[in-house]
């Protein structure tokens, strides 16, 4: 090794180091049991425009509320331990090695540690301007623009006929 | 005039051509007095990134619902006859030559006719995948995504902190 | 006319304030015959994602040099006077109230007033973060991103092979 | 695990599918030395938006060639082996467990296998529409957009000042 300096260091973060960055433990919003601790390696080395997370969740936990995204890709590289992987109707038991990745608006998924260890994952996904997800357990639906969270119930969505022959947004 | 070829005069279309284009008579779907005849000319040449609309607004009708556009922006050249134009809390009168502009996310409009000709404008907006439009005089946000409207009540919007730290969409 | 606020009043360019505002004399930095005076109405509303400009061409002047945006949508609307419009091989006349539209990456174009009047047009488009433009003329390519323009001969472009199987620009 | 099915199944890649699954050998089309065995997990499981590879590389080989992204985000996570990574002039040593990440447009890298044991990587990155490449080793660039790619020496770019005010790319 050689040469290191403060600029290009900050790009790399060791095996030590992801160790001993402090994790942010984060409650799902809509969900008390999903409790993950949270290490943002991208935001480490000062990436923004995708998420990188080393997530750490205890046995009995939810990794997050069962969900879609309609527009942003998200996947899942499991690092230490076995969980239960849940999409749609069906369940999975995952385990290290194993990766699961979600194209958009496809299926909804959930993943809850059924062992008795702690479960350790990398999570990636997309950070798009906008993005809508849905919780079909919670009949919810999020819409996520510009940093914004608007949370809606499915009865209350109307889906007018705007008219016919519009193009996209424009009529004005 | 010469070399006028299938593949190239679509492009064009004549103040003649313009004249015969069949209009859409378009009433919006919030304001039974929003009727407007519709001709676009963006489409007719085969653009679809843009809108770009010869609108025709009879005596004593509006254009639109009052409105805002959070991602859009849109604007208004008029070419024939007179308005009332509504921004925010304010009204203004225009007439033939004039330009009205609308960053994204920063005023309600809304533009009637007072007079007693009929008012022609172009009216010209971006077509983004995404937009999200109020309507602050019904109390109504209406998400538009893909070629999808969802219209929610304001009072039905929940606002949730999902968590500190959170870059973007990235909580999975 | 009520309540005028300095806070709306600026969405509004009314026929004497674009008469009065001071355009900017433009030549095209591939064309010195390309020489028009440029009011940006979108510009002076606060606009940023479209660019709308009111254009003046003098007499035997061209608007701009002949091109094609690969990514971007342009349209022009006559105002006033007449022009010579060249869409690939083929020349149309053109005169007030004519639209002309043009797709993304379909036809190169140009027009020259070959009138004795001034030429007066609305020119619309796009403001894409990327763009790529075709000057077939001149053998150039022009990479627009951010800001920046890059401009490269035709003949200094190799198309390489990447990989099979390769998706976007993943190859890293 | 239960209630497999052929509808979800698909999203999940066990380790043994992984291990399973057909690589493809990929060599730099600039760097012959840059070779390496690549599965793309993402692609496997229909995911487009993004780019997740697990790669392989032999002792004494490049995983690619020196460069940097303009606009497109890319990390790497090392899951066996070690190796030499270069950061603009700077080289440091990598094993498993290390994260390495790129903001866009800030740093040029590359990863050398100094070891006697194959190098195993997750590689992530963006697939943006449009991303501008450099290879500062050889003094080139490329764009690529859509899918294409155009490759140019440095010393054939241009940079011409287009005009004074412009905003973005509308000069028509």
């Amino acid at each position: 090794m050689s040469n290191i300096t403060d600029n290009t260091r900050k790009y790399l973060l060791t095996a030590s180091d992801i160790e001993a960055l402090e994790g942010q433990e984060i409650t799902h919003f809509l969900n008390p049991n999903a409790i993950r601790l949270n290490k943002s390696l991208g935001d480490a080395v000062g990436m923004s425009q995708m998420g990188v997370h080393m997530i750490a969740v205890e046995p009995d936990r939810d990794s997050t509320e069962f969900h879609k995204h309609q527009y942003e890709e998200e996947c899942i590289y499991i690092l230490e331990g076995s969980g239960e992987l849940t999409i749609e109707q069906d369940t999975y038991t995952v385990t290290k090695g194993d990766f699961i990745g979600f194209p958009a608006n496809e299926v909804a998924h959930s993943l809850f540690n059924n062992s008795n260890e702690t479960l350790v994952c990398l999570v990636m996904g997309q950070r798009l301007k906008h993005d809508i997800g849905d919780y079909p357990n919670q009949n919810k639906r999020i819409y996520r623009h510009n940093g914004k969270a608007e949370v809606v119930e499915y009865e209350n969505i109307a889906y007018p006929k705007t008219h016919a022959g519009r193009k996209e947004s424009d009529e004005k």
